[in-house]
């Protein structure tokens, strides 16, 4: 079993992932695919009038500032668009994708934020209406029916909150817990850099391999935006089961064979 | 088990449908919900700066021409938004709903156009690069393993050619075509008309019931614009074993309840 993210935040060569998909698919593996969306909901979110807000938390991290309307915009390109595009081309290639995001049958439940503390021109204020969320629990028994029926479910980064509304979560996270909910071997994650980076953003400083104790100091050390995420769900990952995460190159040829290959940052 | 066909295309109260959902569900019936979604890729396609396009057929039919960036809009309006808010609804009520599009697992499979013989200006042209389809063949594979586990399917009018590429359908034609696999004892088609009307829009001249038989002759006779695919469904579905399809009003409230106790054009 493995779960793989990548799509939705530019840069990635989504038709070498798909092709390394279906190979792995043809050699009997099982995979689980989960997007993102926060680049393509940036610019539709900009064509529709109602650009994208980000603000910074008390604690320093930036996010987007989830606003219904702009849930409703991310749920239509996350779930309709990449995910969509992403079924298309796995089913070219001879993979039966079905997509889902988490609202559907309560894939992803999760905890709504609702109220964000900022730090704006240098003053606290305190944000409320935001739909993002962070994942509690993830429906394995949908997965499970899914996966044994023989489908690769292809997943977008929306949950569901306890009293049904549907929640932005954040991918990284969406794949870790989806991984760590299936037991997988393995969670590798395609970015637009080739894992993390010692001195960012130059490429030669990879550095290459994690011990799991050792993953959130160097999340503290060297982890800048949302590589923090990633090592984070790392951390989640590994703690609960998985074998390995590995942070890969998503730009280049036959990502997925050199991630499974050891290329990129290998934390175990 | 009941098909219902509701939404997407304005003036349905989504709402009033939803609760009686709810409830049919609570009852232990079966329900998969199919929608449309013409008249929302209308607007978003013009505020992303490409507009609808209308062509009539060399027989008289209106009909989109659905150029590859028309299928991607349709797929993000109709299974990322509308799809997502049904599910979104219906899982506040309580409802286990999962949104799907004929495109995921291979759901709805279809034969494309292609090309449209079209007449313009008074001259006959072809028109090739369309991405609409006809429904061909239906997986009740996967529509039985998700009833049998407690979720409500709610189907986005998205079919997958053979060679895997996604394709705009018709919702009526859907909801006809899954009653039929599932040999559904109902199809419930709602519309914001009372149903077949003898002198459309004239609403006294309700068509209360049609025998099966007849439903060529009324189409013929009768039928104006998508009123015709909601009978040519509605053919198909009875011919193919689904014992009953009511077209009926969307727009009032209990809208189920009334068509489950033949209100509107019953034809059977």
């Amino acid at each position: 079993m493995i779960v793989v993210k990548a799509g939705g935040n530019g840069g990635i060569d989504i038709e070498a992932v798909c092709a390394d998909i279906a190979e792995l698919v043809q050699q009997g593996e099982s995979v689980v695919l989960v997007h993102g969306g926060s680049h393509e909901t940036n610019v539709i979110s900009e064509k529709l009038g109602h650009p994208p807000r980000f603000v910074t938390s008390v604690s320093g991290h930036v996010s987007r500032y989830t606003d219904r309307q702009t849930l409703e915009i991310f749920a239509m390109v996350t779930a309709g668009r990449i995910n969509k595009l992403l079924v298309e081309r796995l089913q070219q290639l001879g993979v039966n994708a079905l997509g889902l995001s988490g609202l559907d049958g309560r894939l992803l439940e999760g905890k709504r934020k609702g109220t964000l503390r900022i730090v704006e021109n240098g003053k606290r204020k305190v944000l409320r209406g935001d739909y993002s969320g962070k994942i509690e629990r993830v429906n394995v028994g949908l997965l499970n029916t899914l996966l044994e029926a023989g489908y690769v479910p292809v997943v977008a980064p929306l949950a569901v909150s306890q009293q049904g509304e549907a929640l932005n979560v954040d991918g990284d996270r969406v794949a870790a817990a989806i991984g760590t909910a299936l037991k997988a071997e393995k969670v590798i994650i395609l970015s637009n850099v080739p894992g993390l980076l010692r001195h960012f953003p130059d490429e030669s400083t990879l550095i290459s391999y994690i011990p799991r104790e050792q993953v959130e100091d160097h999340l503290d050390r060297y982890a800048q935006g949302r590589m923090k995420k990633k090592l984070l769900g790392a951390v989640e990952a590994l703690r609960d089961g998985v074998k390995q995460v590995v942070i890969a190159d998503g730009r280049v040829a036959q990502p997925l064979r050199r991630a499974l290959a050891g290329q990129g940052t290998v934390i175990q």
